[in-house]
């Protein structure tokens, strides 16, 4: 276990330090080595300590179809034309595959062969509940030390998954389409507290500006109840298959870049994901703790002494606990 | 802290000691203390330690309204004609209120007043969670180790709790009426799970033939795949308000309580019931640890740590879990 551990920590040590050096099959081996379901995240995660260059990170969520994939693809060119690189997470919580099968990954790094400025990765939950919670901010991280200049998290939105890649992201892009909306109430209030910039893609469509006078009455609404946020989401219009509107979201983007250093909400977001990804990591700690439990002599020697009555379980709970931390 | 422990230990057992002696004020402070939110349930499981009887506990379910009350008044009374002492405990998971001020309590207790062999105390969660997991076999315990001779848990299904009283009681009777069950499938097979004995109460009603072939049909088709339980539920008609059944649901229960002890599976249930206890007891030592970590100079320090990059999250998740244990 301890050797297992060791091993681990090594390996991350080495494979960052290539990847920083340049090599994107080490940052592929590192990205795998947080997905890896026997304690690789940490090694990692002990390896990109102190090595945060805090670079922007954009979140792209919406509907499937929506269009984002396309949108992303647009972004990566235009910021490889201001000539900063960019690595792009693609996380599907509903598939459960990963390492680039999904989302036409091959399909579109074919565009970018060659550019060894653009780095687009896969991930998915591959069966372990709360992976990605853990797997989404490490895999960033990564992109963030190996240097990366601008970093972007691309999500298939599901109900509570936009709140995670808010949570992941500086500033997050809402995409949505003409007539959407009818009817969904719900889940409008929820993408209305994530967003940060609103995408309506397919523009070219009918209904666009009832989606948009749609949008615009939903964040009048929100700026009379809550003023701790003094950014208000602009509504940009896009059309992915022909590039229209691509100059405009990549100018808000910039600007809301600026507005997070300018007005110290960008330092308090890093803070806050940080805080959620301790949280989450104790809880994961414990988890596995809990996990740990069934099987030990502790537990079975105690489990007897409550099954014979002889003492409670809670007086049993505390030993076994106390046994756990410190075997 | 530990002063008020010592002090809650000490309650816990003068109250008990009091409430074997035959003092009914003291069982019921000695429930309060089982429901206060303080750390009360945990001195009384201290102070029950190696006071079990083993007395049977019979679990009473089923849909608001479907009549358990009524059944389980016929039923004190058949106990009581018996010579055998009852205590009764109410659980409703969906009301705020304990106490006795619940489920008509102080209504019914008036047909058992002066009698000295019956028990009735009802209690809710009161908005903690997982309250009724921990206080409900711990207020049984309490019942059994008093004395009494018959334990009662009446509660109110709603979904998983039926699961959870099972858990509780060796026998779960399950209530419905006539013309229960159009259309509620999935209810029907959590219901067919933890039932040990039906019973169609109000079956002077029409559509009574319809739920029993519902029910038989039922058992046949869980009598083909499991065979694990060689206990096939029996189905009991009866007439709460004319008392109709009520013996024929007295000898199911005895019966059910003989084929417990003979099959070896009443043993078994209880090994299981205890397991459960420690599960949670688990549970809750982790879950009151988790709620402590938040404003201790150790989250704090570890946190700021992590904030500032100099460790990663798991390594401040393990020194936090750590102190948290052993402070």
């Amino acid at each position: 276990m301890r050797r297992d551990e060791d091993q681990h920590n090594a390996l991350a040590l080495q494979l960052l330090e290539a990847a920083i050096g340049g090599d994107r099959r080490s940052l592929a081996k590192l990205l795998s080595l947080i997905e890896a379901s026997d304690g690789g995240a940490h090694s990692v995660a002990r390896a990109l300590a102190g090595k945060s260059k805090h670079r922007p990170i954009v979140g792209i969520t919406g509907a499937p179809g929506a269009g984002k994939s396309s949108l992303t693809d647009h972004l990566i060119a235009r910021f490889r034309s201001q000539q900063q690189s960019v690595a792009v997470l693609c996380v599907d919580p509903t598939s459960p595959f990963s390492g680039g099968a999904i989302l036409g990954d091959r399909v579109r790094m074919q565009q970018h062969v060659g550019d060894e400025g653009v780095f687009i990765r896969s991930m998915a939950t591959r069966g372990h509940l709360g992976g990605l919670a853990v797997a989404t901010p490490l895999a960033l991280r990564a992109f963030d030390a190996v240097g990366f200049g601008q970093l972007i998290v691309e999500t298939v939105g599901v109900g509570q998954v936009e709140v995670a890649v808010a949570g992941a992201a500086d500033t997050t892009v809402v995409v949505v389409n003409p007539g959407w909306g009818d009817g969904v109430q719900a889940n409008k209030a929820g993408l209305l507290e994530v967003a940060d910039i609103f995408v309506i893609n397919k523009s070219d469509r009918p209904g666009v500006d009832e989606t948009r006078l749609d949008l615009e009455l939903m964040l009048d609404l929100a700026a009379t109840t809550s003023h701790e946020n003094q950014w208000r989401p602009p509504i940009v219009l896009t059309t992915a298959t022909s590039g229209t509107g691509i100059v405009e979201l990549h100018d808000a983007i910039v600007a809301h870049t600026a507005w997070l250093a300018q007005s110290g909400v960008g330092q308090q977001r890093r803070a806050e994901r940080v805080d959620a990804e301790l949280d989450a990591a104790v809880r994961g700690e414990i988890q596995r703790l809990v996990m740990d439990i069934n099987g030990t002599d502790v537990y079975t020697t105690q489990r007897q002494l409550v099954r014979d009555d002889q003492i409670d379980a809670w007086t049993a709970a505390q030993t076994i606990i106390a046994s756990l931390v410190n075997p």
